[in-house]
């Protein structure tokens, strides 16, 4: 059988030197830690790019090594992506949104040899400087070093006399170009090492799954400093757009400006960044965003509400697509077939609110308990497992990778549907899906059901041991102001709306229900405070 | 440095099963060859396809080995394409128009063990058919077979029975799947072996540099046994989008009405077949081609006039593309950049006539005799060299590998010159190209200069050798009727459109020049008769 062992392998120095090379003019806007707006272009970029390249091996980061970056969106972000990627170094993003202690473990389990910290981010990185043990070198992102990290240096006095790198190296392709990890509620942080192959793969994919034009300015919402903005500054430059860099301000006052006054075509973000510019664009109805046509919506389930005003509104599709940082990270978007194309928007809406479709390049599969796949009819429900060539194969030195990996296939932690259509529709999260007698219920569908209730003001189900069926629903209810809502009430207003073997054993009425610290039900303290309830 | 083994293979497999799940009502029409029109779809050929995969089975031919077709674009053709790929088998598209020998050459050094034929193309592999050492069995496409190739099945029969194959096998995505031969004037077909890998990228690439939709209706004119149908097949299943199978009849009668009819958007084949159906619309003016939004031309230069007729009669965007076999097969497509949509077509049409600019993932350049890159000025031309994900590494099993490839680059025997813009300009073949003392001068440049003297109806320049200089021009010049040009004429003519030293050395004229069987100058011929005109 004949091999072709030559083949070049897929690099992201290749992606960005034709890019360079054929869209030198081609604009980068950066809102600067200060809010002044700086514009530079493709080119300009390239030489500082390459001396930045040059400059790390001045600060003797070798092949391989991290360099950690503490950063918002901006031009000198964008700087150190590719700096790293086109010379074999790993771009380890610090979320600026973690626990101290959070950030002294990643930086110490990346191994970063520098840390690239924006000027005003000092304060949330310095009170850890000392615990951080392979940094050698903090590098202040602006012409300023900063006494507060002691031995720091400024990024223009690191670049300044530096020379430019030369032609990129040809890396192996499977070698890593970023660390990512996940911002998991329990225990340490996981990380993701990104390797060229498979942020290569996810950027021409996601391009012919969802076009991207040399057209187009994307402005992503969405941090550098998670899941790489969503790879958008890996496609932006592959398809020669502009890019708009927000910096810090990511409210309403501080966006619609920035997408207004530079035309930008295209932006990602999760829904409460969409909600607010909702609300602002209700406030200020001259705001002109007919430059608009599109942007991602992801990180957390998108109301269809949002997704139907946009539509309504403003003409613009809110696309929704879901992903983890496993997934590097988009995987399913919820475009329209073309037959769905002439429907009218309520039916659409059933689709466009779903996670969408996977992306050409993967396979998706629901199972149950015991793995055994199930129908895509879109009643039968399981965990979502996924595989493809750009999904993480395993957590970076982390021996909690055999719970997630599985034959290749990494298991979402997402109870889901899938329709006819193919559209995924996830139900629940798989902690909280309700394992009774062997079969699944639903915590967030008869959540759901419970609160259309009038007289609820909030509800959360959760499982509970019990003796005979492993586990039974119980119902917390929050009653709304003056309602006097009964268990018997409940129970006859859920009997037509779910099966009976779904109606909770108990209603337990309570004044308020724990939240976390983003707001959502607060199961796992329902669980643990109601143990033994059912027993 | 960590590295994920375990990374999913690139397999079409993925990207098929994916669209059959998601599309199984999308249509596949399909001309047979006896001109009736079969309307299926992607579900329906799902079953047919897993039949054919486990025939193969049944026939004994082994993962890794050759399947030959002889066949028109239809869906049996298709059903073949995705049988073999899905499967792990290579297939082997044969051109039906190479001669007797060539045919038997490339059979046997594919080592096919089946071949496919389409009924009405029978009497071309017959003569041969003895001499087909590897081959058992031939399939004849459609209902009956053909006792004209002895022992021979029907398709239909074939499948009838067969069970349908379930998951497809975990491929190495470095194994080949396609066998595509080279139709070199001289010596042998070459063969390129275009493996998984190289095929998903080329599909995926392409997709996300020039956009196919679902909602698109995709007829490939270029033939499915010409470089894979330049892709296409590939490319519309993998975003489930309709496709339409001209069958035999490629003349404007037959491909128009088809056009129309079926409502086809995008469409691909050489300049001939556009130059055919620009004469059909202009004698047949109340056709309604207003569903085609564009269609690929390629394979041979495309002329500026027939771009600008398509732009302005009937507001379709002619797109040039150029590649090779070699380059499985679209390298590069023109284009136009954001800026350049403002421009008026004449100004347009500088850029629209260029082979354009290379697909995202490839590397080009151009290099001098030494191998010395030359600069993307626009003016200095030299030999194009290609390298890249999906560029073949050496041809299948022959020894004159060495000449094509070198350190992973392909030398494409194309001189070019690159616009400062990128966009690759073709000036001439590299056998035709006149080295005069180190310095290139380009036959087909100073060709159009001589043919732009109204005295002149045709006019070849050829390299011949010469004592001091290596190789000095030559023009051979027919005259127009009536016309007396001198070389003296012609000299004085040229010399304020060519450098001086680009000036011929002799002018021959002479009452017809010899051309090839596709109708272009045979410069082998001029150069081997006057060999020793300068010595």
């Amino acid at each position: 059988m004949p091999h072709m062992q030559d083949d070049f392998p897929l690099l992201l120095s290749t992606l960005y030197d034709r890019s360079v090379r054929l869209y030198p003019d081609r604009e980068i806007v950066s809102v600067e830690h200060d809010r002044s707006r700086v514009r530079t272009n493709y080119g300009e970029t390239d030489h500082r790019i390459r001396k930045l390249a040059t400059a790390f091996d001045d600060l003797g980061i070798e092949r391989g090594s991290a360099v950690g970056t503490f950063a918002w969106n901006n031009r000198r972000h964008h700087e150190l992506y590719w700096a790293t990627a086109n010379t074999g170094r790993v771009c380890h993003t610090i979320n600026i949104r973690l626990h101290a202690e959070q950030i002294a473990y990643i930086v110490n389990h990346a191994a970063d040899k520098v840390i690239f910290v924006d000027p005003d981010l000092v304060p949330l990185i310095a009170p850890v400087a000392d615990q951080l043990e392979t940094v050698k070198t903090f590098v202040i992102m602006g012409d300023q070093d900063d006494e507060r990290l002691p031995g720091s240096i400024a990024y223009e006095d690191l670049i300044a006399d530096a020379g430019e790198h030369g032609t990129w190296p040809l890396l192996d392709e499977r070698s890593p170009m970023m660390f990512c990890y996940t911002s998991g509620t329990t225990g340490n942080p996981k990380g993701v090492a990104y390797t060229q192959r498979s942020t290569y793969l996810h950027t021409i994919s996601n391009l012919a799954s969802f076009p991207m034009h040399a057209s187009d300015n994307v402005l992503p919402v969405v941090p550098m400093f998670h899941a790489a903005a969503w790879g958008y500054p890996f496609m932006a430059v592959t398809q020669g757009a502009k890019l708009t860099y927000p910096g810090p301000d990511l409210s309403p006052e501080g966006l619609v400006p920035l997408l207004a006054e530079e035309k930008v075509t295209f932006s990602a973000g999760v829904p409460t960044v969409w909600l607010g510019i909702k609300q602002y664009l209700v406030d200020h109805p001259e705001t002109d965003l007919s430059s608009m046509r599109a942007f991602l919506c992801g990180g957390s389930a998108v109301p269809r509400a949002l997704i139907e005003w946009f539509a309504t509104n403003m003409g613009l599709r809110v696309v929704q697509g879901w992903g983890m940082t496993e997934t590097n990270p988009i995987a399913s978007i919820a475009t329209l077939k073309p037959a769905m194309e002439d429907w009218d928007l309520e039916r659409q809406l059933d689709f466009l609110e779903t996670a969408g479709i996977h992306t050409a390049g993967l396979q998706v599969k629901i199972v149950d308990e015991l793995g055994d796949e199930l129908p895509h009819d879109g009643e039968a429900f399981g965990e979502l497992l996924i595989r493809g060539p750009w999904i993480a194969a395993e957590y970076y030195n982390d021996e909690r990778s055999s719970k997630s990996f599985e034959d290749g296939w990494l298991r979402t932690g997402d109870v889901c549907k899938i329709t006819p259509e193919g559209y995924i529709r996830i139900t629940d999260r798989a902690k909280d899906v309700i394992k009774s007698g062997g079969e699944w219920i639903s915590s967030l569908d008869l959540e759901n059901e419970i609160m259309a209730h009038p007289g609820v003001a909030e509800a959360a189900v959760v499982g509970l041991a019990h003796p005979k069926w492993q586990e039974r629903p119980v119902a917390f209810v929050v009653r709304a102001p003056g309602s006097a809502v009964t268990d018997a009430d409940l129970a006859a207003f859920l009997e037509d709306r779910v099966a009976k073997w779904w109606l909770p054993d108990r209603y337990e009425f309570i004044d308020a229900l724990p939240k976390t610290g983003t707001g959502k039900f607060d199961k796992k303290v329902l669980r643990k405070e109601h143990a033994d309830l059912l027993a």
